[in-house]
């Protein structure tokens, strides 16, 4: 397909459902009683369990934040205060304690931290969401600076030794790519920007594929032995959601069609494998040969944040490629049809 | 088959695969230079990472320890020493700092601490190894009293709210009821006996048995929910094992051929899916339709453990069945011979 038709056909597949998965968590993960957000959602949105996981009321904030502040038929009041009662449910239930710097991982229904882990992403997610919630609110109140959240995110897990350091997650390496290559843009480094689409998006991308079935491995073993984690075979549906934002904004770069090709290669699989036509949002978690083998929409590390954000970055980036003049984009087609 | 015959066979079997296992970790987990044992070996015995768990540390000194004192093929002296070094490296090296009641989780080779967890589980599998090498050895000084670690495991997880509340682990529950059966033939209390056999085995393996493709699931949810253990419907290999012996046990108390029945349902499925006839010791992870999905034989939660362990128990169980009187053996067949 010609790129401009293929950009063209894919803007609107995101648009609509960047607002079925918005819907989704709109109808069923809002606490009227105590502000913040169910994330344990069934297949049909129904709560199995009203625990409050940290990191996803954090991000839940940063989506809804940052859809009212830069998508027009987002900005809708009653978004935006979800947003603030998110944030509000963070400032005054997040903290172990009283004055403490430390976040709980994990809160009852009203607040009260249930679990506490020792790494630092509750904290990050906190300072994340509420960054954005202040810049959607125009109140300086909220913000912090989160800029250290995503390197601590790509580098999770490197330094040990073993099975560990050998240890390949291809879903990180694309999102740390996208992370790279966008600092790339912003320090105008084309060598850096290089590297993280060749280093961080297509060789992992390339060593991740299941030849068999399609789909990213969860896991994989630098030396090709047998990873130690059970899922390692599963898909799930993050890193195919990071694949699509890295390898659409590496074409919006380089104009490279065989990027885009790729863009293409990973959205039809997650669009034909992981999303629910029946009740919006996707599934989360599939057999390696593609079977759902967990019906939830929701858990303690699936939330409203992974699937709209790349629905929604790639819909922006889509937009901003066919709002140029014809001319700029090449009009070969990738010569890859599978 | 007649319970006899069955009982004869299965001996048999399990006196030549205990050996095979005790062979493949004598062969590949020793450390001479620093003591203890490396865990993470690859299907062929191969160490794919040298870090030592103290959970697995705590357990295989005990397994060594145990058929040493009390099978008298197993009275090797390199096996009481293998246990000795094993016990001595714990002594030096399980503490988080000198004077610690604390023990870490994972240990370098030479045995300097890398991760600590909040559970006591490493706490407890030191002392029950430590324990059991006192008795091998005769000597007060290793050993303490273990007996609080079989209540933590059976009830671990059982207090939380939510789907945690609502997990059900067919593992957990048959390991807990062949404890608790124990306690109850202890006691004399025979209501006890019959409630851990009925609401602790019979119950939860029926729940917890794939009717499409045999073996029990890792993780169940108690109303019929979507669990969220990504894998939830795996096949592993330890409550396979605790099956075997939780079922044995429940028929030398009861007599009751049903019984045997469920031991030879489970043990076949085991010896079948499991075992590797080719390096000796078990696989421990399969998909839902039986295929082995990850090909190493230990790593950070197997180890010289459940398989050794089921085996002895189910060999010694099996002696002293057939060592009995015969008429003491119900010679009706089970009636079920799926």
């Amino acid at each position: 397909m010609e790129p401009r038709a293929l950009l063209e056909s894919w803007r609107g597949r995101m648009g609509r459902e960047l607002d079925a998965a918005i819907g989704f968590w709109v109808r069923h993960s809002h606490d009227p009683e105590h502000g913040g957000f169910f994330s344990c959602l069934g297949r049909d949105g129904s709560i199995y369990d009203d625990v409050k996981y940290v990191w996803l009321q954090g991000r839940q904030v940063w989506v809804y934040a940052r859809l009212y502040r830069t998508v027009p038929r987002f900005r809708r009041p009653e978004l935006l205060e979800a947003a603030r009662a998110g944030g509000e449910f963070l400032l005054r239930c997040a903290r172990v304690g009283p004055g403490s710097h430390k976040a709980a991982f994990a809160l009852t229904r009203d607040g009260r931290p249930t679990k506490v882990q020792r790494s630092i992403f509750s904290e990050c997610f906190c300072a994340l969401g509420l960054d954005e919630l202040g810049r959607a609110m125009g109140e300086s109140r909220y913000r912090k600076d989160g800029s250290a959240v995503l390197e601590n995110i790509s580098e999770d897990g490197k330094e040990l030794p073993g099975c560990l350091g050998r240890q390949q997650n291809p879903g990180h390496a694309l999102e740390a790519g996208w992370f790279l290559l966008r600092y790339a843009q912003q320090q105008g480094d084309l060598a850096l920007a290089a590297q993280a689409i060749e280093g961080f998006m297509v060789r992992p991308f390339q060593a991740g594929w299941d030849p068999e079935h399609g789909g990213l491995f969860a896991f994989q073993d630098v030396d090709g032995l047998c990873p130690t984690q059970l899922e390692w075979s599963m898909k799930l549906w993050w890193p195919h959601a990071e694949a699509m934002v890295a390898f659409l904004m590496a074409y919006a770069h380089s104009r490279e069609p065989a990027l885009l090709h790729l863009f293409d290669q990973v959205a039809e699989y997650a669009f034909k494998r992981f999303r629910d036509p029946e009740h919006g949002e996707w599934f989360g978690y599939l057999a390696q040969d593609g079977k759902v083998t967990l019906t939830i929409k929701g858990g303690p590390f699936k939330g409203c944040f992974h699937v709209p954000r790349a629905l929604y970055m790639c819909e922006e980036i889509l937009g901003q490629l066919l709002d140029e003049p014809l001319e700029q984009l090449p009009h070969q087609t990738t010569g890859a049809d599978e």
